[in-house]
């Protein structure tokens, strides 16, 4: 097999197994109106990629619902269990590709047995421990990968968090928008692949900046976590205007930041884009409506028609293609990345 | 001037500063006791250094007052606010060294002006914007600085920080531990420049990580910080368990990893380190007590006798050891590093 066919695959295959995420989550429906709690906290959790879809689902979820929500990593909660057990009516949304993840089991387990919480699992595997943990679980099982590196169940899962916060949001009109996606997700990633194109083409580019905030945020930070596994390059992931008090300082010839655009800090992100390209930054601007196009080098339009909370999937997708891209361009196979497996078991102080 | 010569003082000056940051802190003791709200959540915020100040304050107040605390950039307050607004009755602390940040005095009248915050800040200006938009403010003028990058006025004002917990937690226990803390960072800033001094005459490290969770997140991540600014080398900051989840994919031969020992996840940490050290890094623990001594390539035994909520700001010191040391080794000026100025203010959709 021709190094990236795997990960190639599955960046095509999101359009369909979007959708699928969303039969699947369509038919927790009911299940999910009717939760037998009503919670006051609702918190996000996983590790790697699912930390950052749990960053961007509970920005999403706070939105539609007006209940508290955050992200975490799970060992924080295991670890300082205080930030997450302020409120007795607690509903969690644990989330692992694979089920197995023995941190998120643990913070399930917490959660489960000494904080009464409430529990909905997202997973690509209904037959795991995750499943058997948690009161009842969303499985998309077309978003299972023969990767490492997440791509498709990544999006997949995020969402399906999303169609469940519209659901608990009782948010038609983004419930409506969320079915848009698939069809959106084909025009981005052929647009993803004309302009990563262009950008490899004048590769001398080894360090690479993704800024993103609110709902993006989490998507910056898997973008980082993209071009990391993959590529194996300097990343770095930040809130946009977070990036000028310190990390600018890194900035150099070599230097490609990517801005995912939003719609509601914008004349801030472009009075940072000029400082960034006056500091010497390569420039690549993923927004809605390519009103920053004059001012990047790199401009990719998303044409969605959608706000930036039910667009998130849509603005990874060029990270996506960047991880594969820049690797084969490297002669790195972004199929088994350096050190990783797909699943993480940790022992507990074994030898 | 000779290169670093700035920042050498104001490392060295943290004892002193430190006692005077309990002197001020002590003096607006009974108007923090007798605030006009009893705060149903408490947010915390600030700009680069006085961002992750703002993440390891939060978890320190969350410990000692059992009031729901968090710490956010404040471009998100202002940007995406309805996170931090679910509550009537929320006291905020904005931290500004200069007492000038744009967006923290923005996020600042945000909260005031729309949703009737109560607001103390943290500051080393007593005359600055800052100080006039909130209610009262904590500043402590022996922690301004002549350089640019943050060293004594990020601990100091996290002392402040850990001090106002204490008097709203009521906890004397916690106050009297942190009274010790001018005493035992002497004797760390001497250990640190023992320790840093083997490291840099071997340095062969191109690539720095920096693991602490709990209240020891945000020192990992000023940490990393202090490198990328001083050093200009490719750092990175992570929860301990989370680093396993696709980062450790850039580790080679040139990784130098310091791990900040917490007194919660230990065994974890072991194993953490086992694998670190497979992978081919070299390791340096900082710890309270040199458990994990035999597993580390450095290490340096904080012996302070403290928790890990109080003794974060001594935590920090061997990383701005670090910065000054190996930058000072590679040739750069970490007394005016490359792009950054000691002050943000933006501009919004200026030219």
């Amino acid at each position: 097999m021709r190094k990236g066919e795997l990960t190639r695959k599955e960046i095509e295959q999101q359009p369909s197994v979007w959708s699928s995420a969303l039969v699947e989550t369509g038919e927790k429906k009911e299940r999910v109106k009717h939760l037998p709690i009503e919670p006051e906290e609702v918190i996000f959790y996983g590790s790697g990629s699912s930390h950052y879809s749990a960053l961007s689902a509970s920005m999403v979820y706070q939105e539609l619902t007006g209940v508290r929500s955050r992200g975490t990593p799970p060992s924080e909660i295991f670890l300082f269990p205080r930030p997450f057990t302020v409120t007795e009516e607690i509903l969690v949304f644990p989330i692992s590709r694979s089920g197995t993840t023995t941190e998120t089991i643990e913070a399930t387990t917490e959660f489960v047995n000494n904080h009464d919480a409430y529990s909905i699992g997202f997973t690509c595997h209904p037959d795991s421990d995750l499943a058997e943990t948690v009161d009842f679980c969303i499985s998309i099982e077309d978003a299972r990968e023969e990767s490492v590196v997440q791509t498709k169940s990544f999006t997949s899962m995020l969402i399906a968090l999303q169609r469940t916060a519209s659901t608990m949001g009782e948010n038609e009109k983004f419930f409506k928008n969320l079915e848009k996606l698939p069809a959106k997700a084909k025009k981005v990633i052929r647009k993803s692949y004309d302009t990563v194109g262009k950008m490899v083409d004048e590769d001398d580019f080894h360090h690479f900046v993704f800024l993103g905030g609110g709902p993006l945020y989490g998507i910056a930070m898997e973008s980082m976590l993209k071009m990391e596994e993959m590529v194996l390059e300097h990343t770095e992931g930040y809130h946009p205007l977070e990036y000028r008090h310190g990390p600018k300082s890194m900035i150099d010839d070599e230097t490609l930041i990517t801005l995912y655009a939003s719609d509601s800090g914008v004349e801030y992100e472009e009075d940072l884009l000029r400082e960034l390209k006056n500091l010497g930054a390569t420039l690549f601007v993923v927004s809605e409506n390519g009103r920053m196009r004059g001012m990047s080098d790199y401009s990719l339009e998303l044409e969605s028609g959608l706000d930036e909370f039910a667009r998130a999937p849509l603005c990874v997708i060029p990270a996506q293609v960047m991880g594969l891209e820049f690797a084969l361009n490297e002669g790195v196979n972004p199929d088994s990345p350096r050190h990783l497996q797909g699943v993480i078991k940790l022992g507990k102080g074994e030898k």
